[in-house]
């Protein structure tokens, strides 16, 4: 797990209380945020740098903030990336001028396809970066069917990445596969109203789901 | 009506059924498409130029492509323009690198915005832009509750919009007020995953519904 806020505590404690073993990786290996997960979470759980984390997984989650993972990435040896499933689910938000915030790469470009071409040999999938952290992990919280989306160039990393979703409550159906990674400019640009629809609604518990 | 491609004429044709007068405004006052739907509409519904329609409408649709569409204003009075309501249905899209579009304008501003701008008297209210034509005009095609957003700056004008969009079959608790004029950002890059799923799903005729 790279990025000890919010998003990579929740998925990881969901994943060690699934029976998964999670490294919390951060720029140092004492991390205050990460420590303090893994003595909280008990078995399954260990905090240590990006690279020795990136090096510890099978399977790696991006949970850093999306202006500073490429830097989390470029601190891991790319020898621990090579292979790898990566699921990216930062979103390159810009928050300095305020809420809400703009994306820093859109449009023609993604922090997804970013990522994937920087490291040719890791198998990017995008996902989760719709939702808020708590309906990441337990999308049964939401009142009614609603969908996540996956986006990669790898068809069998989509495939490890929808049944890590399943186990987290996301069923099958619930899961839309895009394409490839450049469909990632899709649902980090859908950012831009969902910050606004957090705004209208008050709560940042919503998704949205596909009508036809 | 400013536009006389499918939106413009899906939109005009609903509006002549539910009893309003429409003219279809155009580059020119001949253009077949708005004078084929004219003589096929019947009873109020008539055809003209951008400015003459402009002046004839008490409330104004923005159906033109995003691209055309301070071109096509400019053409107008701007004493025509002045107070009345605008609905801009229209995308900011350039499609000339093929499918999927980018848009021209986005992150830190939006087509509605720009038109606001523009037109600072001219009261633009956005919405519809985030559905396909044959589901902005018969919501009900949909088999489960869906949403429509509206961004304004002006309170009354969205409830004149929000009246109107009721007559089109948008009950008032599908339409979710996004807030000013600026989050226009929001609906038009959600054009980003539109199109995108749009891809995936094999068909249009689709649309977001919120889920709490």
């Amino acid at each position: 797990m790279l990025g000890t806020g919010v998003v990579g505590r929740s998925i990881g404690s969901r994943l060690v209380a699934l029976g998964h073993t999670v490294t919390m990786g951060s720029r140092t290996a004492d991390n205050p945020d990460a420590t303090a997960w893994a003595g909280a979470t008990g078995g399954g759980a260990a905090h240590a740098t990006f690279a020795d984390a990136a090096r510890a997984g099978d399977l790696l989650f991006n949970c850093t903030a999306g202006a500073a993972s490429l830097e989390a990435l470029a601190s891991v040896d790319p020898s621990d990336l090579a292979g790898k499933v990566l699921v990216d689910v930062a979103n390159p938000l810009d928050v300095s001028g305020g809420f809400p915030p703009i994306l820093t790469i859109s449009n023609s470009d993604s922090l997804g396809e970013r990522i994937q071409r920087t490291y040719p040999d890791l198998r990017v999938v995008k996902t989760l970066n719709t939702v808020t952290a708590s309906v990441m992990v337990d999308p049964g919280v939401l009142g009614a069917p609603h969908h996540v989306f996956v986006s990669g160039d790898d068809a069998e990393a989509k495939r490890v990445v929808t049944g890590l979703l399943a186990e987290m409550g996301w069923p099958p159906t619930s899961v839309v596969d895009l394409g490839d990674i450049t469909t990632a400019r899709g649902t980090e640009m859908y950012l831009a109203l969902w910050v606004r629809l957090y705004g209208a609604l008050g709560t940042a518990q919503f998704n949205i789901g596909l009508v036809r």
